[in-house]
């Protein structure tokens, strides 16, 4: 009862930067493979969009010598409720400062995770408009459907890689105001991974541990297609272009998504999934904890999870 | 800037109680072709769930004279956020009072939405906890997949049919804290329907014009299964088990949603609907607004709407 | 026991021939929406193929003033089965003469149904090779996977509109050796519509009255897609490309296909369909008849048959 | 020119006899977890069926002391096709001899593979009449839809384990007059596996080479749905079962099946498989040859083939 009422001031995930040292490539998976619209060039960055993204873009690609995590960006459910959240970051000490904002969006607070992963969090934002030949047929959806590839929908979620997972995950419940839905704990009492959510999504950020004990790293980010059915075209067309299936399509126990995960040129490990009908709506949902010996169960259907999802990200570390 | 920050105290919808004069048949026909489970009895009442509901029940079966809406009832986020909407809806004068509850959810506030509907507003829930023989296997799951006829998965929203739309419609904005969505207005500046939203999904309840003219009734209940193909596959059963197929399966232009449309035994409308990966993110979603010609096109693919559409609802009543 | 047995000359659909007087705009159509391959040009025709098409071709454009069928051709088992059934052919008075072939196919013999519709049968045909941009992944596959618009697979049927069904119907069982699966027959015992095929398929031809008495017109062909979610997602496309949509996505009671059909630039009605693994492989199997009162219930799912669907073909005529 | 036209005295695969060491668990899992339908019973002997199969059973459990094949059988396509078959059979030196029938079908003719799996070719057959309950709404389906489980279509094929795949992939070519349509040639020449078809489906037979060089076992038989999503689903069931998931779901690369294998009660291997629209048509379609490295590759989509793919078969054998 007398427990302090829910921080509510995240709305969404907003966007993900992507560096790439492969910049055309990478735009051209995006592309041409996942069906995504550019919407926007500056300098050494291409901004990209699902067709069911209602801001201008949920992907920035920026040339980089190596891949990995530009940054990942949350948008704040109002102007007050950003100006809450950056005080509470600021007292965490993990604040960097105020950015003027960037194509699409406008003033944001830049600071990082304790594990070192740049973040974002931003209110004002441009509402995606179509050019003519990208209309949409119905008024309540944000563009066209491309009919090109994949045909990704909207950036769904971002899954980092942490040398200790549990601060990073701890800082987006109590510094950020997330939930914690579902978490792996070791034998060891290791935390080996944690789900977080702002939304009805059952996760919006899942955190790792990374098994090279590096800082700060990618695993994958994710976008949501409509079905299972999408997500079984989507390796035909991996197959057909020559693009490399790390694993899947399958379904995690964990969460219950429905996966398929790939390597764009660029290096990084990217993820198309749908969860079906499944929202997490309860208010007071008691995080799943996931055992050791439930782990090594494999997938929900039997799958071995593949050895590199526990050493590969990005940027590449030598594995000792 | 100045703009109030939004209340976020409503969960989401909670359960459903669907008056039937036939209550046996309702029962065999939510339990045989939707694939529910029984979780409790009670007097002339029967509680049923759906393989993913999270709570002891989502659907209250009670037996009366006609068909109809007992009540519907949504879950709130916390206990302070409980006593606060109902202060809110004490001060609108809609109130009627508390009930102690019921099989599975504590107490209740009963009330009133403007146009005469029942509602009820609670927070202390009992989670399912299933029976050996429906045991999932993965823990993050209610219930194991009952693996008969729809196998519907959750409740997923409410339409009303109300004489005025606006005050019940403003009722759950304003006094509930949801969002509106869509709506549709017609030439003459009536509002036809509006959706609203306490969640990320794209509607909660919906609110049409009752075209005769009668307070307080009912238009269907829904529930949500994971793709379109479990919809198709839905009509295919109904069709050789003899169930009223009223129109679908198709797809809304307004919220995009994949329907299917059916009367259970008892003479109500019902529905299994299908959003794909659709969702509302955004916290400052600007309704989009409808017009009479443009709803004349019919439903997303050119269906034309059946006139019952707009007549028919529970308890039926003499259409002039 | 002293029943003859069966004809098995004819293997199965080769390629129709449209004729089209927006030449351009159907060729875009069909390689932009359908995701076909063009895979030929000579005078004023273009070659087109599905994706999983193992001939070069099995859609020929060609420009004309009007709409409708140039002719619609079968590939023969064997070149003594072509033989035997140009000698069934012209001994039934329906021959026309030997052509040299065309792109992609040897030899071809011409004739007409009793209805006046054109037909060829040929055995020598071109195996597609696909060029290098095309080269599927997988060996057992014609061609990549185009990941373009709705990406039909390949022909499926042709549906003829005959001022008389009967003779028609028959020619294709007694002078060809196909099968009849279905068939409609009115209260006045006036044969509305048969089905016949010449394969596992249910149907390979369809054969329906046109209510306006004119003799050899087109009412459709199709293409198959591998589920019934690729026919919505054709839809959606559709929708989102201006393309007329006549009726559907539903399924025939009839042959219980999943349909859509539309109009392509030059005015003719085209099906996408799926008939999930229904096959007909009683090789006794008994038609199935129809009367017009089962007809009157509409499509499986209650869907009423639109009235275009009786009248509606091209060359388009005035319907009185 | 010369080359001797096909025979095509097979119309399809109709039953398989599957010997079961635990009869009434086999029952429930085949009724219960499958959704088929009793339809005889006799003896020690219990008659299934798939809910389009047109006959009265496709599948017979025979109980016995070791799980395996008891037979499988052909349906020909006339009389004196069957009579036909049964000159060469004997020519052959593999007949048996003639059996009055079994339920559900006249007299068949008895004899075996060259590595010892038992077959039956029989024409007369008696279609399934559904009792009332199971009548179905639309008269072109054998059956009512069960919505029960997993809700099997039809008999689709089955495969063979053989000491030495290619006298048994030639007696099914040479002696039935099957076509075969793929094959897997290792680099020392052996023949790992051969499919073979009597229809224009890929493949009504696949004989795989058995690594524990035993002559004669089943490696396993396969029912169809209608689509991928079918199979998806019936993954989760298995799973919330506690049906053992051997591999899948997942597509071959050969013949790009989608497949789910699991083991049923008596311990015979069981698939569930869909191939979308994929059919031969072409009459004279060249067999595709797969190499050992290509068959390396995996599946389809990188998944490897689990070991127990080349030993495990009923009955079982020491493996050394």
């Amino acid at each position: 009862m007398s427990q302090p009422e829910p921080v509510l001031d995240i709305a969404h995930l907003g966007h993900v930067e992507l560096l790439t040292p492969k910049l055309e490539e990478s735009r051209r998976f995006f592309v041409d493979i996942w069906g995504m619209v550019e919407s926007g060039r500056a300098g050494d960055s291409v901004y990209l969009r699902g067709w069911d993204d209602y801001e201008r873009h949920s992907l920035k690609l920026t040339a980089a010598k190596e891949p990995g995590l530009g940054h990942y960006a949350f948008r704040a459910r109002s102007q007050p409720a950003l100006e809450r959240r950056v005080k509470a970051i600021e007292a965490a000490g993990l604040g960097i400062g105020w950015t003027k904002g960037d194509i699409g969006h406008g003033p944001a607070y830049l600071f990082q995770t304790p594990d070192g992963h740049k973040m974002e969090l931003y209110y004002e934002t441009e509402w995606y408009s179509p050019p003519p030949e990208l209309k949409p047929a119905l008024k309540n959806q944000a563009q066209k459907f491309p009919g090109r590839g994949i045909n990704v929908r909207r950036l769904d979620h971002i899954n980092l890689l942490a040398s200790d997972v549990t601060p990073t995950r701890q800082f987006h419940q109590d510094v950020l105001g997330m939930r914690m839905t579902e978490q792996i704990i070791l034998d060891n009492g290791i935390e080996a991974a944690g789900w977080v959510t702002a939304t009805n999504k059952s996760y919006d950020v899942a955190i790792s541990r990374d098994h090279t004990g590096t800082r700060g790293r990618l695993h994958h980010f994710t976008y949501a297609v409509d079905c299972r059915e999408d997500i079984l075209r989507a390796a035909d067309i991996y197959l057909d272009n020559g693009v490399f299936i790390e694993t899947g399509p399958h379904k995690h126990a964990i969460q219950q998504t429905f996966f398929l995960y790939a390597y764009e040129p660029g290096g990084t490990r990217v993820e198309i999934a749908n969860a079906g009908a499944r929202l997490i709506l309860a208010p007071d949902w008691k995080p799943i904890v996931w055992t050791e010996a439930e782990r090594k169960k494999g997938q929900a259907w039997g799958l071995q999870t593949v050895s590199t999802f526990h050493t590969y990200g990005t940027p590449p570390v030598e594995h000792k």
